[in-house]
Parts: C-alpha cells; sequence; structure tokens
C-alpha cells in the first residue's frame, strides 16, 4: 500500500513512511479519527478538493458557501463538525469538498498536515487537489488583493523549508503546482470585483518581529531597517507575507497532492503593521479567496455559473 | 511607560519596544481587544495570575475549575469568552486568574505572547505570575505524571531560542525561574494521587518527524535511529516533549514575567508514538497540571485548602 515514488501531480495520495503499513490501528489523534473507529473510505474516498484554512469559523463558513455554490439540498447551515471530539481542529464535507482549518503558524499545519494526508491514504482518494484559503499582508499590493502563490519563499527569500528530524536539519523544496496557479488565475476573471495576481509567498516563524512588524511586545530594530527588509522581499518579488506556506508547499508535493496557497492580504505592509480595516471590510476580504476557490472548483466539476455571472462568460467544462 | 531594564521576576510588565509609545492605538488584532476600544486596566489591572494552553476547551474549563477552588460565588459555568469576536484564541478570566489558549506550536503562542504581553503592560498590571499548563509526550516516565520544566531546551537539547529577526538568527536564552519551579513542586504535595517532578522540557516545530515519530505521513528514518535520538534526550536531562516551551520561557523572560511550564505525560515515548489512552483516561490526565496550579494560586492567595485535603496536611499562608 505504502508508496515511495516521486510527486506525481495528481493519481494516489503517497505515504512516505515504510512504518505504516505494519500499524495494525492507525490513531489520528488531532483529528479525532481513527482506522477502527472509523470506515474512513466510505467517510472520505470521493474527496477531491481539500481546502484548509487558519480559522475554524471561516472553515465552517466556506463549507456552507461551498454547499450552496455545488447546488447541494438544503442550507448547508447544519453541516456537522466531523472533528467535533476535540478543539485543534475543525472539518467540515459538502459535496466531494473537505473543508479543515489548520491554526496558525507551521507546526499547527504541519500537525493537520500530517493526520490529513494519512486520512485521504487510508480512504483511498484519488486525483485531489488541496488548497490552503488563508490570510495575509501584502507588499506593495492594495488591501483585499487576492495573491495566488508561485513560490513559498522562507524569510531570506529562498524557496526551501528547513524542518529539524532526529536534532538534523533537513531541507525540502517548496515547489507548487504552477499549471493549478494559472488555472486559478484564469477562474478569478469570473470573479472580478477584486484584484488578483500571481507571486511569491514570504513564510515567516512570527507575526510581529519576524515580519519587521514595529507594534509587538518586542521590537529591536527602527522603521528605517524595516522597511529596508519588506523593500528588499518586494525586490525578491514576494507579494505577501503568511505563517504556513512553505511547510504546506513541501508536505503536499512529497506526498503527491496537486496543492495551491490562494491568500487574501489585509492591509499594505509597506503602509503600516496593525490591522485597522473595521470587521465587516476584514469579512468581505476573506471572503474573496473562497469565492475565486468557489468559481474554479465549479469549474472542474463542469456546473454551470451562478445565475449572477452567467451569460457574461462562457461555460467552462470540467 | 516604556522599561527596558532586564528581568526583574516581579514587578510590572517590561515592554522592550520603543515604538509603542508613539502609538496612538494598539488594536490587539488575534484577541479582538484595543486600546481605544476597551479599557484594559479597568477589565485586566488587578490580574496576578495568567495560565495559558494549547486548547480554548482545556482553557474554559481551567477558568471554570479555578472559579470553583477560589470560592467565587456562581457556578462558574456562565465565565464567557473575552475574545469571543475572534476564534483565534479564547480567553476567561476569574478573580485575580485569566486563561487563554494559544493554540499548537511556537508561533501560535508567539503571536498571543506579543498581544497578551502588551494587555498587561496596557493594564498596567504588576507582579504577575504567568504558567503555562499544557500535555507533552514523557521521556522514561510514566503515562500521566506531571513535569514542571527547570530547563526549556530545543531539538538539540540546548537552552536557547532562535528566531529569525528581518533574516537574521537571533538567539534567546529560555530560563525559566527556579524559585518557581521548586514552590510548584512543593505544591505537588498537596494534590498526592499522581507523580509530579521537575525535569528539562524539549521543544520541537513539528509533531511527527521533529519528535522521532514514526507513525507521520512522512517519516525517513528506523526505529533503531528514533530510540538512539529519545535516549541522548533522556541522557540530556529531557522528560518531556511539547511544542511551545522555548518560546514561551524566552518571551517571557524578556518581559519580566515570573514563568513556568507544567505539562502532563499522555505517554511515555520510550514505548510508543501513537496516543492510545482512552479519552476518559486523557481527560484526567489533562486535570493534573490543572489540579497542581489550583493548589499553588491558592497557596499564593493564603486560601484555606478544599475540604478533602483539610487537616491532611498543614495550611498553608501567602
Amino acid at each position: 500500500m505504502t508508496e515511495t515514488t516521486g510527486y506525481s501531480g495528481g493519481g494516489p495520495v503517497l505515504i512516505k513512511n515504510p512504518h505504516l503499513d505494519s500499524m495494525e490501528e492507525d490513531i489520528l489523534y488531532h483529528l479525532d479519527l481513527g482506522t477502527r473507529t472509523h470506515n474512513l473510505p466510505a467517510m472520505f474516498g470521493d474527496i477531491k478538493f481539500v481546502c484548509v484554512g487558519g480559522s475554524p469559523n471561516r472553515m465552517k463558513a466556506f463549507a456552507q458557501f461551498m454547499h450552496k455554490e455545488l447546488g447541494l439540498e438544503g442550507s448547508g447551515e447544519d453541516l456537522a463538525d466531523i472533528c467535533a471530539g476535540t478543539d485543534r481542529y475543525a472539518m467540515y464535507r459538502t459535496g466531494p469538498v473537505l473543508s479543515i482549518s489548520h491554526g496558525m503558524g507551521i507546526p499547527s499545519i504541519s500537525i493537520m498536515l500530517h493526520e490529513l494526508i494519512k486520512l485521504l491514504h487510508h480512504a483511498k482518494c484519488r486525483d485531489v487537489t488541496i488548497i490552503r484559503i488563508g490570510t495575509s499582508g501584502g507588499l506593495g499590493i492594495e488591501a483585499g488583493s487576492v495573491v495566488i502563490t508561485d513560490m513559498a519563499v522562507d524569510a531570506s527569500f529562498q524557496p526551501r523549508f528547513e524542518q529539524v528530524v532526529l536534532g538534523d536539519v533537513v531541507v525540502c523544496s517548496t515547489d507548487l503546482d504552477r499549471d493549478l496557479a494559472e488555472e486559478l488565475l484564469a477562474c478569478s476573471k469570473e470573479v472580478p470585483d477584486f484584484p488578483t495576481l500571481i507571486g511569491h509567498t514570504m513564510c515567516t516563524y512570527d507575526f510581529y518581529e519576524g515580519q519587521g512588524r514595529l507594534d509587538g511586545a518586542l521590537c529591536s530594530f527602527s522603521s528605517e531597517k524595516k522597511l529596508e527588509y519588506l523593500k528588499r522581499a518586494h525586490k525578491a518579488g514576494v507579494r505577501n507575507i503568511e505563517m504556513e506556506s512553505t511547510a504546506f508547499a513541501a508536505m503536499c508535493r512529497l506526498c503527491g497532492l496537486r496543492a495551491a496557497v490562494v491568500c487574501v492580504a489585509l492591509l499594505d505592509r509597506l503602509e503600516g503593521d496593525q490591522i485597522r480595516a473595521p470587521r465587516e471590510v476584514l469579512r468581505e476580504y476573506q471572503q474573496r479567496p473562497q469565492r475565486l476557490i468557489a468559481a474554479f472548483i465549479r469549474r472542474r466539476l463542469g456546473l454551470r455559473l451562478p445565475p449572477a455571472t452567467e451569460g457574461t462568460t462562457d461555460r467552462h467544462g470540467p
């Protein structure tokens, strides 16, 4: 069952762990699921799209939104949290779409991805596309812009994810699927009321000093040094900054998942540090990646466009 | 207002950021609080104990438990989430005790600590003690044991926290308050139905490969290499492994907060990787650090012991 070939960009989910086959039971502790307690192929075998994001409420709202966009019966208001037995993560499904929260930062998304990838493997899922829909700080772009990541880079602007394994540093590539990024950019023409662009995404371990903010409890640098760093990042092609993309890209790539990162910018970091927009504005911003991904999934499934845009754009087949 | 002197282990909360004074407003975005929208001194000025832990449900349960332990009016069942406007963190207060969740991993706890420390500073709190009550994997100790951390170490067993600031690595000390650790160990005699010990705590960025687990979606090493690493950690004095202690120790130290880490071990990692104990057993394990901290806070406040233990142990004054 365990496959160890390279990145395929489709087909089965690849588990790169020779020990897993010999386990009689696999408890996915932080998801409150397991191979003995749950029929994972029956629950998840037909999943084709996995969407992940930091906030549990936002991922619930996305599942409810997708339910309507897919034209499924009922309002979707009563979708149940599949991980209700734990408050570490929240998970919802509607049609072939799974929506899961991952908390904030690389360690938090990494725990979720290990268990999610094992779940997809145990469930014998095939041809899964996984997309992180998140929030970020923009760099030289208008607040509310949506950035599709072509390359996830670290705080030195390098496309790598460094992980410590048994005390030693291991470096992984953070390549994302370029075709998928272009496909998403094409879809953005169906949601034309906000700017969407492709750019590099910088991933940091800290929101304050690690992203050059002057407004944390600790700050050891000047406003000039901050701007000099952010401008260097911009020159290197970075258009937004968040806290999960390098680990997400590296793990999905190793496990044969076609992966994309689509984040809205809540502010332009060249203009300031604090997130000052009213909650209502921020809420609408956070819906933008969701609307783009809904257009993408509808297009992939060959569903007709929603009434509002029908007639203005050609229908796209699967 | 901004103070930049060294670790004091008492007194005011120290903000090490010269820029903060010039800000007209400080929005604590991930807590959904702010200096203009909330009267922070009125809301938090008398807080003396801050307890933090990963899970929002557990931190709510702790606040409710403390409410009873402090002998305050009402059942405590209706304590409101002070951060209800966001789902990033949850926060409850009862008497002089604040209970806050921090999610999983260093980036997640670091965001919360930046905003919590600014909150305590804006609220003009003094003589605050902060304790992380968490879960962990034990190393050569019985499942259910509670470890009071004397030193937080990284995956190379070094007492340091490395942070990337403007692209450069900065190294911070992870010293914790030794007197506080000893005081907590003394308190453990009041809750004698589980083993409590002092030891080093190893902090990692990953739960699976980063902690030498064989049961992740990815695993690049043998069972022998895993055990060799864990035994080296044990020989270096590590008694449990978790994912937040180095950042917690470093940030609290820099900001003049007396800090301790008290975690229960959910399993012995020399015996296995999967967390297999029934949910009920795990729930009782997770209450153990809470019971120890309740005894500590009661002792500090000079409250008499709960009826169950009264008469069996001397009463301790503040």
